[in-house]
């Protein structure tokens, strides 16, 4: 049961939007930091910047980034947001609650569609709030677009890197990069494999009087509707057509197609 | 700015989904069990089995739920696969690697919709393995459809946290449940409002010799264009007339002062 695992990975598929960041505002927990980290790689991000957090770099961060640890190592930390962003022509604000404020509103896969796009050729970045909090209005007004991920009304508890992991999830979606799971090429059964059998099966059936001549009944048909339906892949219809002969030498009858 | 967070939640939108269980096996750090219950009551999901878990009731389980007790409280611990997935038609089973064995692979979008679909009449079930390996190979066998999240080929490293809130949100996204981000409905300024306004710009402008009767170039369609593009609102619209009366009182009144 061994199978190579060839990926069919681009060149760095460890950075696929190089301009487009995550901007984690004053971020609380360090583990947080981490698991973001571990979020944007699984995705293929690889910008992130933070601003004032609480603690960093911290042991937790690096613990729960399990091997995007070149993530941290990168991750430019800054003061303000205006540093984080100043040289971003797309910066997109998250926002679970609603707001007084009327502003473009888009859902995380209309968000990761404008972005991917408009990163092609300018800065783009996902700005998160505090893990308390979210981020405060004056963040959110200097955003060019507000994302929601749309979730449970009763229940907004998502926590920061699920919140990340998500947008990552839409953004890697929205850049069309082939994954590498490959559905291994099934051998199916030709029409001409399935009519031998067919035949087969019929005369098995008669040989062992499961189907009477005088009153043959749509016994076939069924059984052809679930085997069409079905599919059976063509080392699956040997096997069967094995049970068959089998069955038949069982009840002490020729099989027909060996005459 | 005060807006009243009026949710459109359904009767009960923390189990939109009481067909759909999420079963995980042998999980090994309970803190997962824990972050597990809070993604999945992100997006309305409240079924959740255990299959021999490392640890449960655990203290950190309880610790990382964050609200999602209750999704913990009603878990069922059972011993075997078979006790968690006895009663379901639809089984699923989640798969990080390319396998050998020839299996209908869905993405995690395709399978969602087709969980949602059945789940309306009968059990479904999407099957998480253990942290550090997954599924074994006779636990993938035992599901109908197997399903993979996209991600980075050479970076697999989603948490299991992680995985079933992408999952999660996949399901809450094919049940349609709609979100209660509601966008402010915005009042526009009219097609008669822009023409006083325009009206008013170009009035203002030539007040302040900006634009010369002589030679008034392409300036008001350049600005119209702007305008027009970017759809002022009702209140700004007001605002920006009542800077160009502004605009032409100052321009009025120097005469006067140099008088």
């Amino acid at each position: 049961m061994s199978n190579k695992d060839t990926t069919l990975a681009p060149a760095d598929s460890n950075r696929l939007f190089p301009n487009i960041r995550i901007v984690l505002i004053n971020t609380f927990h360090p583990g947080n930091i981490g698991s973001v980290a571990r979020a944007m790689k699984t995705m293929g991000l690889s910008e992130l910047y933070l601003v004032a957090p609480k603690q960093f770099p911290a042991e937790e961060a690096t613990t729960m980034a399990v091997g995007a640890d070149d993530i941290l190592a990168s991750a430019k930390v800054v003061n303000t947001l205006h540093e984080a962003i100043d040289d971003c022509a797309l910066v997109v604000g998250t926002s679970a609650r609603s707001r007084a404020n009327p502003w473009p509103v888009k859902t995380a896969n209309e968000a990761a569609q404008q972005i991917v796009a408009e990163s092609k050729t300018q800065q783009a970045a996902i700005v998160f709030g505090r893990e308390t909090m979210g981020l405060h209005n004056d963040e959110l007004q200097r955003c060019n677009v507000h994302v929601y991920i749309p979730s449970n009304p009763n229940y907004k508890a998502l926590n920061l890197a699920a919140a990340v992991q998500i947008i990552c999830y839409e953004i890697f979606l929205a850049g069309g990069t082939k994954s590498d799971y490959k559905q291994q090429v099934t051998e199916y059964s030709t029409k001409k494999d399935m009519d031998y059998f067919y035949e087969h099966l019929e005369q098995t059936l008669r040989d062992i009087g499961f189907i009477i001549k005088a009153h043959p009944g749509k016994t076939m048909l069924k059984l052809k509707r679930y085997f069409n339906r079905t599919r059976p892949e063509l080392l699956e219809l040997n096997m069967l057509r094995g049970i068959l002969t089998a069955i038949q030498t069982a009840a002490h009858k020729k099989p027909k197609h060996d005459d």
